[in-house]
């Protein structure tokens, strides 16, 4: 199974004033795709710990790697430049997304929405690391960036919500494809989590391609209890837990 | 200014069916108290990920790490088991904990709440790493845990919402007190973000002892400048931008 990890970039996330909700989107988006996500980090708009981020992604061998946030065009915005120094990559400027994002900002002074001059600020947008492949971003003016490096597929993403999302369905998808199909099983019981501890380790024990969570809902008496992973395992599980219940006499509510 | 990291453990936000909210309220939580949180991580219920966690917060140089989550009594709870296995300590069990527990447990039977025997998985949740120090948890059965170790504080706490914030009110703020004063103070402008980027670079290269993000809401024609750090420079910053709005013909909406 591929293993993935997210770096999300944004000084606004690490000092509390904006709930991150792109990882959770990214990550349930791949889990469902059939990858693995090994690890999410949150990193300010800093050349430093963007490079940090990166490094430890390496270290952990991960094949995709998504980058979200600090595209834009505000001196704030660092993440392709510190991507780019990083694996000590120039920048070049792409001549189609300069022509694209005019064209953006022309139609929308067009339009009376804004009022933008072409600036280094503006120009900035254009510039990607060399060798790197533009992701068409059809919302908004920064597009996304594929990076090819050493057999990691790096993905550098917007993180304005919908741009994200949008370059996510539209160019990323298409590119990573489908991963191995996993199958997610949830067994909800009348109990608490104390009672299903014993027959859980028996089976993480016994079965290997498969993890299990278990999910107490306090002050409600349920437990759910999720598993994913390979489908007759998965099945093999749910059954042993249903057999336990029994044992138990333990209601289950659904499954 | 002291540094923190943060570490979210739990397979069910790096499966994306959970949003992890923990992170942003300790993060806001430690901003307002005057430290800098530089990292925030997520890693599966995995010791070898806690580990690469723990390291990465460790070659930051952070003062302050939080771990929230795994600390319940069930198998696929192994925060303080691969906390304990990354420093090399024993875990030892501490009888105070354990009574606790079990304290808990017999006035949640008496209330017909819960109906847990004291197994293998109660008793796990009462051995902490040698020479740490037990977090009173009000609210649940696992303690939040204090390791200190070179220098580093470790705070690891659980990952139920409320009793981490409980925990993190009556255990953790008394221990860290506050750090450097900061000031926060946001502009909000009838402007688009390019605009302001010249000056904002220039704020940045000016003043070294704060920090400037640049929040465009699309659709609104509208630029929140939030500006944190000392509150000297945080002034005389908002100062200048409030004089380039003027110069630019730009209304100010609100600071």
């Amino acid at each position: 199974m591929k293993n993935c990890g997210i770096i999300i970039v944004g000084n606004e996330i690490l000092q509390g004033y904006i709930q991150d909700t792109n990882s959770r989107w990214i990550a349930k988006k791949l889990t469902d795709l059939g990858y693995n996500v090994k690890i999410i980090l949150v990193v300010g708009d800093i050349a430093e710990d963007i490079a940090e981020a990166l490094f430890l992604t390496f270290k952990l061998n991960l094949d995709f790697i998504f980058i979200c946030g600090g595209l834009g065009p505000t001196p704030d915005d660092k993440t392709v430049e510190a991507v780019a120094k990083h694996f000590n990559l120039k920048l070049i400027q792409d001549k189609n997304i300069l022509d694209d994002i005019l064209r953006k900002i022309s139609f929308l002074k067009e339009k009376d929405i804004v009022n933008i001059n072409q600036t280094k600020w503006i120009t900035k947008m254009s510039y990607i690391p060399e060798g790197s492949i533009p992701l068409k971003n059809s919302l908004g003016l920064a597009p996304g960036i594929l990076l090819q490096f050493k057999g990691k597929n790096i993905f550098i993403l917007p993180g304005v919500p919908v741009e994200m999302k949008t370059i996510f369905a539209e160019e990323v998808e298409p590119r990573i494809g489908v991963g191995e199909k996993r199958v997610v099983k949830e067994i909800i019981l009348k109990s608490e989590e104390s009672k299903f501890s014993d027959i859980v380790e028996e089976l993480e024990n016994k079965y290997r391609k498969i993890s299990i969570g278990m999910y107490p809902h306090y002050g409600k008496m349920e437990l759910v209890i999720r598993i994913i992973g390979d489908e007759s395992e998965v099945l093999s599980a749910i059954e042993k837990i249903r057999e336990e219940s029994k044992k138990l006499g333990v209601n289950i509510f659904e499954t």
